[in-house]
């Protein structure tokens, strides 16, 4: 048995695929973002514009957030010191999710340190506490859904992206007497589509299950008060579950599952991912509280943010790029090859100042590498036109693919 | 399906057998640690001492750790923004994950949201990259270590705690032409008691196998440096992978891995649990860097910390309390009751202002519930006594048992 050669034969499959990561070493700069400075194959730190960041709405840089994480950075310190049972539950992680419950009309809400925790360790447990449960999974699923599907070891079907036709065939196939779950996202976050949600809601009800809505790029972003789609679409009450995080829209870091106080309290006390692990740091809690209090009551990022995403996307549609459907926030250009995808990334790096990342496989499908662009509020015209024409000219030097007329 | 009857048994479950938790809901004073505030049941905060913290060098009030946090708010702002691999990379990581590198004399280090994280995320990937891995584990290894060798599917051997007779035996009977793993912990943080790391090391080099040792009651605490227990026992090398957290004694949130740069790269291209989530706040990192930093040169915490341990030992132990062998900062006194436990814990708060909460299942096994308690550098002489004087007058009025006469 030789260790090393395997571990050298997983890394040489990432170079042969060309989709082995380098991780661009950056610093923003509060106040400018998107502003940032660059370390990576530089002498000194290089100004660059960051157009990939999921601070979707620059709340990580806003004053009321900042000054509530220094309050509580004085008040109790750095870190909770303990799970939420032994030591680690302060009074900023019981406001939080008195606050996050609310958001979302639910009767209790409940923080995880991320999303991906919030989404394996909440799916994982319902699975394992609901005797047979099956659960049907959009195949465009977060890895963090499908780890705690895979977790569970429960029976899973995987619907087609969207599809209530293929959904419905499913949930009829099965024993009307098992347990159901329908986990979906709201927004997918790499094609920018929305899920239907009613829709899928009128299935629940139909098949008696019960549902699993992920909103990660939706909360903070839609709805009058920032509750997602499913506040939007006027439909959270009918979801069961409303998973979210605090890294995003937020701009901080953890997640939270909403829902009533029953199935909370299940999650609670039987998740091993919740409960055996040192809580959020209270000064984490106390800006995503300010954060989400603001959000709450000014629609004014929301509202910016989703001009200048049309924006760019008209922008990029007007010079013959690339630009993928999108009825999001969320701006791709398909490449369709991860070497390409790299490279034109690098590029706009080196040359251009503007930090994008090139997204591959096991983020998106092979065949479908691509450049995901996340205008913020505060990226301006002029920083879009200059994109654009940076595109174009990597596109024509490239020999890239355009995009049909209109 | 009636899916509240299911959810009200499971509940009720944890009521039947006095383990249904309640969160003590609590603010710390920063700068006064181990004092704090007391919010449950009462109209407003009540003044409390904390004795099951597991911040346990205060490295959480630090003032080097509060300024670099308040630095680094005020530099990049509150979140990362990204995963590790899009726009979530800050020099803060790099920087961080190169101090550990050389804390563990490793070649490469890798941060994750937690410990939790990093157990499941490093232990599950690396039994999927090794084709045919058996891992070997101790009985008493964490939650999260065994949530990530359950979920990465292979075959797994639980080894008797600390007992290398039945570990050789397991090793000795499986195929020598397959991949092995040895996990386990350094310090287990409900008992107090090290692993014998060189011997399992030993059989390690014997049977050509690799190791995985679980540091995260020992970073910070043990070793000239706070390398941990490998440090102090002088077998860092020889263990493969050293995992370690950033939430106890270095007094913020997060998890790690030190290992050689070939697999710290195999996780970090492989991991689900760590490619697919927001990378820790930049602020936390700050604050971490400035604690190892620290810790590096400062012993003072750590012998100060030992010093108050075995003084609450002595104490108990003189006033006849059951409290359990340890060798280590720990200090367990066995109750063998949930309801007990909880019971001593409740009148420990009420009417002593002392919180220390009640351990039970599934943290430690049914029928060893227990209090424990983790003394600090700041907890004082007259508190220790003021918490035997107390612990005694409970012991007394409950009927307790007390400890066999030395």
């Amino acid at each position: 048995m030789n260790y090393d050669e395997i571990f050298d034969k997983a890394i040489d499959r990432l170079h042969a695929e060309g989709r082995y990561r380098v991780f661009i070493d950056i610093l923003r700069n509060k106040g400018k973002f998107p502003n940032a400075r660059c370390f990576a194959g530089h002498n000194g730190p290089k100004p660059i514009t960051v157009w990939c960041s999921n601070d979707y709405l620059c709340m990580g840089q806003h004053p009321k957030v900042i000054a509530a994480m220094e309050e509580a950075l004085h008040d109790v310190g750095a870190g909770s010191g303990g799970t939420r049972n032994i030591g680690g539950n302060t009074h900023y992680h019981v406001e939080l999710e008195s606050e996050l419950a609310s958001l979302h009309g639910k009767g209790a809400a409940l923080l995880f340190t991320s999303g991906y925790v919030s989404n394996e360790a909440t799916l994982a447990t319902l699975a394992k506490i609901l005797p047979g449960c099956i659960i049907y999974s959009d195949e465009l699923n977060h890895a963090s859904m499908i780890a705690g599907i895979r977790n569970s070891g429960c029976e899973k079907r995987v619907w087609r992206h969207n599809d209530l036709a293929h959904l419905e065939e499913l949930l009829a196939n099965d024993d009307p007497a098992l347990p159901k779950l329908i986990a979906f996202e709201s927004v997918y976050s790499m094609d920018g589509d929305i899920a239907p949600i009613a829709a899928i809601c009128d299935l629940a009800d139909k098949y008696n299950a019960i549902t699993y809505c992920d909103e990660v790029h939706a909360v903070g972003m839609y709805g009058e008060h920032g509750g997602g789609i499913t506040e939007r679409d006027e439909v959270a009450d009918r979801v069961t579950i409303i998973e979210g995080t605090l890294g995003k829209a937020f701009g901080v870091m953890g997640g939270y599952i909403a829902a009533d106080q029953k199935i909370v309290d299940v999650i609670r006390s039987y998740a091993p991912g919740f409960i055996f692990t040192t809580s959020l740091s209270p000064v984490l809690v106390a800006g995503v509280l300010a954060s989400v209090k603001h959000l709450k009551q000014s629609g004014e990022e929301r509202a910016a943010q989703q001009a200048n995403a049309a924006r760019l996307k008209e922008l990029f549609a007007e010079a013959g790029l690339p630009v993928m459907q999108s009825v999001t926030h969320i701006v791709p250009l398909m490449v369709g090859d991860p070497v390409k995808a790299k490279k034109i990334s690098d590029t706009l790096l080196a040359e251009y100042g503007a930090y994008v990342q090139p997204i591959n496989f096991p983020t998106v499908p092979r065949g479908t590498e691509r450049l995901r662009f996340t205008p913020g509020p505060q990226h301006d015209e002029e920083m879009m036109q200059d994109l654009t024409n940076a595109l174009v000219e990597i596109w024509g030097r490239m020999e890239l693919k355009v995009a049909q007329a209109a």
